[in-house]
């Protein structure tokens, strides 16, 4: 019998197609879409080829835009949103808009060229954390942004393009996502009727019940979600309560770059590198102006949602809201912690 | 500039990335997947080879499941949901769920191997229509259901399998899914406010305005919405209040199959034959009895979302819910109402 499963944040009912299940195994060949790779304008040496740098980890007294970084920020070269301009609102009618400001950058995650972040050292990914905080950090300062989306796209049907150079993007907004603010009022009402923190319940259960658990490693979790849309969806949560991601500590930044390396060479080795996309889900800017918004601080709790691309996405999912998940949350996690990595 | 505009039904921002606009034109090559066309078993003939059939529009005489039929339900081979058992509710912890009760149907619109609804007759996409409302009137007699979803999936990267043989499916459902129940909030809200139904008040500025007006045919119109999500993306919407897909009398049915014919027939013959969606939007089953809900009848008014599958969509626009669209609204519309078809 198929399951109908509930996410208790959002609400959102997911099919759990258990007679049209495949088995985990199944899923370790994606359809490979084979593109050719164009020039790659990341690496170490290219750095004309990209717009001038905002922010970079480097050897001492090595110029900007030239050789000797580790880690180096640039502003899209096809930018969503512009940096530039009056953040102005108008109504037409019955609808709104607004001018279209924002800032859209990529972090270059290594001067080498490598492409799925999972085979970058610790190191370098904890520098990846440090360089998503400094430039969340920075970006707050701009009056006009609410919201600054981090997420990785890699490979070709995750939109990461035909450049195989490990990379993430940051969006700064002028809005909160919808997704994100569905998050915030799920939490919020979960809150007031129970006074816990509905993430911090989600971790003691899953703790707990162990079956959608794939580790387990200094203050961090990484399940596959309960009521998951997509085949080896895996959320990565830190057991300490904390709304905001820009708040973690050295050691912290150290630990979550171990369990996100891990959860990656898992899908890495287990499912014949498949695309995926993260995306980190953290608590708005200015969030004491936000009315029952106030109480983020004890409602929310950041975590990344990471999704590889296995299946394709029917229309009417995208359409309605309605997913249908074709491997149980429990067999995918079961496949995930069996992965033995080096 | 890029701008940003607000679905105002559901309240979801869109970027329109006028920076990165293509043209229209260069919409007219999506990435086509050659897939090896599989034996079909929907055509006339082939009978045996799916389950005994539900419904049929057929010569006088002819017995079921044999030849000389125009139009055929059968059950799904691969049911998402399944028809047999008591719809149960349990919580785990946290964790809410519920057994997969529902039905799932394969409309199948012709008896010849025709693979796009758009190449079909008016008379055939009328019985299309008809056999959609008659069977969402047969499921709602099912008490354990809320909502009958009625989609298409046309082309392989758009879910439509390896049979190009058109068709289209219901999933009868003991929930409302999460897009229905925000439009549903959404038109409530905005009803509360001004006393009028949203999409009326939208039908109205389409007319006036023009710009994103593609058709106006006997009572419908077909526009490219305001805070479109994909390129190309259409609505087709009845001018006359109705919140109920199901009320459409016989002559409503035969207007809309003409409106639907042509809109999909500009996107076959201007887009060079793109797989696509479509999703009909109507109101939920038992509505007396839905608290705010009850007003329904006049908050809600039914129309079909038509989606070509154009652009890869990146993991963070479901993640966040958070679209960009690369052409905008008015350039697509203007697009396709200049696309002749005879």
């Amino acid at each position: 019998m198929p399951e109908l499963r509930k996410d208790p944040i959002i609400g959102r009912w997911v099919i759990v197609a258990t007679e049209r299940a495949r088995r985990p195994d199944q899923f370790a060949n994606p359809v490979r879409e084979t593109v050719p790779e164009k020039p790659c304008p990341f690496c170490e040496g290219a750095e004309a080829q990209t717009p001038s740098e905002i922010y970079a980890i480097r050897t001492k007294n090595t110029p900007k835009n030239s050789p000797g970084w580790d880690l180096r920020v640039v502003p899209s070269q096809t930018p969503f949103l512009k940096i530039e301009g009056e953040l102005e609102r108008q109504g037409k009618g019955l609808y709104d808009l607004m001018s279209g400001v924002g800032a859209h950058e990529i972090v270059v995650e290594t001067n080498q060229h490598i492409g799925n972040m999972s085979d970058l050292s610790e190191d370098q990914i904890t520098n990846v954390i440090t360089c998503y905080i400094d430039r969340i950090i920075d970006l707050e300062k701009d009056q006009r942004f609410k919201y600054v989306l981090v997420f990785k796209n890699y490979g070709f049907s995750a939109g990461g393009g035909r450049v195989r150079h490990a990379r993430s993007q940051l969006i700064a907004m002028p809005i909160n996502p919808k997704r994100v603010k569905e998050e915030l009022v799920g939490a919020h009402e979960y809150y007031e009727y129970h006074e816990r923190c509905i993430f911090c319940d989600l971790v003691k259960q899953e703790l707990a019940q162990k079956d959608r658990l794939i580790l387990e490693i200094d203050g961090f979790i990484a399940v596959v979600p309960f009521a998951s849309r997509f085949p080896f969806e895996v959320w990565i949560l830190p057991k300490k309560h904390s709304c905001d991601f820009v708040s973690l500590s050295a050691d912290e930044r150290k630990n979550l770059s171990k369990i996100l390396k891990q959860v990656l060479l898992k899908l890495k080795v287990g499912l014949n590198d498949p695309p995926y996309n993260y995306i980190i889900h953290t608590a708005p800017f200015r969030r004491q102006k936000m009315g029952y918004w106030r109480t983020i601080n004890d409602d929310f709790h950041w975590h990344i949602e990471i999704t590889p691309r296995l299946t394709r996405i029917a229309g009417f999912e995208w359409g309605t809201g309605f997913y249908i998940c074709p491997v149980t949350p429990e067999a995918a996690a079961k496949f995930l912690k069996e992965v033995t990595i080096k």
